[in-house]
């Protein structure tokens, strides 16, 4: 009925639920507050008053990508003071990373306003993304995650519940600040949604891309939030890589290629901070297209050429980062 | 009875089970297609109808070591364009790598050939391998791993059940074709089995290597077999490195790390597809020397001493991937 | 009661539990030897009449750090010849690195002498540290790990165990001489509590301390004590990188990544046999503030500046693993 249907496709909701409860079962180890709202829904505190810490972020990442992608941190010597790298791998990636990961589900009420990521968003299912990807996901049970720093109004956190389909008792949101160590590594997770996103904006079909790979920086996070949004921005942009592995013609792989690293975008050259500076704070005004990985090697299947524009800069990194 | 005996050496079928069954579970998820052949046997297609991935590849790999190694996709620096690195840790390096990674178990029949890899070749145990290995593995269940395009003819498929001493319907075979990426993936994961391998060539006692460490660059999957064949190939021929640790006396060692590298090959120096083409696709006029890690180091647990040889060959990556 | 209290606090006694549970149930797979002493406690070899290897090691590492941490096996361009690193997180580093891993409980008798690592310091708790820390463990089980190369006398194990409160058959003791692979792996995996320890040597307020990561190159063992002491420790003086992040004043945070790395000592710049020698062997002439990582940086949580200071020594490390 034009519905998009699952057929074997990954639920993100089922795949995720073990790592949700061992998120909650662990609370306390992980240095996460976990508390009901009003409605019933659970509230998981990842850096707000909790200390939260980067094993924390990087298990909500892993609860953002839907249960389909590993989330390490290894130590790599791409830039000569950052050695620490958050390297991601998906089982699928566009599900893991548009279907769930993809912060796209715009929620507000009154002054509050979030995005919200993770595995909810494909039972709401309802952003045009969705449709594209002819994905939607079924289950009694919901988790999102939400970069904020404070909880977000009751009745919106019912509504969301609703959104879903599930009672509110069984709605989990997990909040992580732009600030805080949590959120700083779910963050910089997205460096191969990001290139999966633009993909997508430069009208790839997405149902061409194989798997991918991705690794970029773990940036210190900075108490300021445009400071902080900029430097989890600029670990992608100036220290973020990615890999694609795409089917059909070596052309268009090429192509890809050329379009994806940030350096194709006018806005390229400054730390993220600087840019929005320069636009009067107006985060409309920059170029959507600046939000990729700073170097992207695209191999096409077809003919097994790889095709690798853009490049690391580590100095933007160090105004970004120090 | 000259019958090799296990003592408490591990059970590569035991082991590996549990990652079988997970591969099994998980599918859809890995984008694998499962099936049953007509004798009964399950059929895991990695790569050939199925789309599979890195990450199925790894856990493969997984299997194919018998469930006593890890496999780690993780990021390095060592070369340039091509920062992916796998890495490979074993708890038994001898019987994980040489009693059941190795693809030591020729298959044939009619015009299929394939050469099997993974725990069900210590459970058939004819390859004189096993006799100087003093192992043999018994189970009632049994997992191959076939790194082909095709689906074998049942008759072999019953076959390989019986001469694993179980029934076909407890039989899985995993096919990962040479120019898939689990494909890819689970090769390439071969590098320190690669070091093993030519370590037993040079006559140096296994039971004298302790432990080893083995990492290669992930290398673009081919359609064409050769280019395929070759890029994993020279993955580990030019960007492999593998550390080993042995007793005995310091000579030996110091012998043994000049002897490993693929530079102590006469073939060195040309990517695989060109070597190949040098000898009119005769694989066997190739020196079977040449198959071996770019690096090695090789430390004598007698005296701490370390001895390095062989060295990174970015230039002859660079013209085999790309 | 001036008693510390555990809050929310992590048991490292429980968290450790499965991870002491899976080592005894893969002993054989891990090459551990497992026994009973004559007072009724598990003794687990794992390097002395025992092969160990590196994934013993790792694992023995993650139940010192009390089953909060992650010790993984990585590459890493960071030197030369040495790719192998080790790299540590945690869930709570004050917790797992000085409340479990550090070595601190001195245990003689006769001529026996070990440093005690692990959960059960924390059921023991009378270390001067824990009253700073205000934590202290409790559990009916027990398991310490100690650095050495034969079996303590079972009077010595009975008082262990008599010490943490539990009976004898349920205390673990794990050996891992200090030339073996397992020790030579768990040690180096303490780089970021050799941080964690001196950062609280100049006296910088624990609580402060929010997250760490900590990498390490392994080293080769050496068959001599001494060689083998000297390298597990250049590994982290010369070769180590640890991040903290921390809260308070920026001031705070530049002093102590000032005062935290090797080269702030008098006896940096030479490896520690040499300095040993030079000292005439005797360890407590040693300058205790040399034993740190080479380089350290510590982020100011509260402003978000980074401080960086010392250096990785290339060739000081090859003098000492070679």
């Amino acid at each position: 009925m034009g519905e998009p249907s699952n057929d074997k496709r990954p639920s993100v909701a089922a795949l995720s639920r073990p790592l949700v409860d061992e998120l909650i079962a662990k609370a306390d180890v992980l240095r996460l507050d976990v508390s009901r709202s009003p409605c019933g829904a659970r509230i998981v505190d990842a850096g707000i008053k909790a200390r939260g810490g980067i094993e924390a972020g990087r298990r909500i990442a892993e609860i953002c990508l839907g249960g389909l992608g590993r989330v390490s941190v290894d130590t790599a010597g791409r830039f000569a003071r950052w050695g620490t790298m958050i390297t991601v791998t998906t089982a699928d990636p566009v599900i893991a990373c548009l279907g769930s990961q993809y912060a796209g589900w715009s929620l507000s009420e009154g002054d509050f306003f979030a995005l919200g990521s993770g595995p909810a968003r494909a039972l709401w299912a309802k952003e045009t993304l969705f449709g594209e990807l002819g994905y939607r996901d079924s289950a009694d049970h919901a988790c999102l995650v939400l970069e904020v720093d404070r909880t977000p109004p009751d009745s919106l956190v019912a509504r969301i519940a609703e959104e879903c389909g599930v009672a509110p008792e069984r709605l989990t949101l997990i909040l992580t600040p732009t600030s805080s160590l949590a959120g700083t590594v779910q963050i910089v997770a997205r460096v191969l949604e990001v290139a999966l996103h633009k993909t997508h904006a430069l009208h790839f079909p997405l149902d061409r891309v194989v798997d991918g790979i991705g690794s970029s920086p773990l940036p210190p996070p900075a108490p300021d939030f445009v400071a902080a949004m900029g430097r989890t921005n600029d670990a992608t942009l100036y220290g973020g890589d990615v890999q694609l592995f795409v089917t059909g013609p070596e052309s268009d792989a090429r192509e890809l290629a050329e379009g994806l690293p940030s350096s194709s975008s006018r806005d390229h050259g400054r730390t993220f901070a600087e840019i929005f500076t320069a636009y009067k704070g107006d985060f409309y005004a920059m170029d959507p297209m600046l939000f990729s990985p700073a170097r992207v090697t695209v191999t096409a299947l077809e003919t097994g050429r790889s095709f690798t524009f853009g490049a690391f800069h580590d100095d933007i990194l160090e105004r970004s980062f120090a």
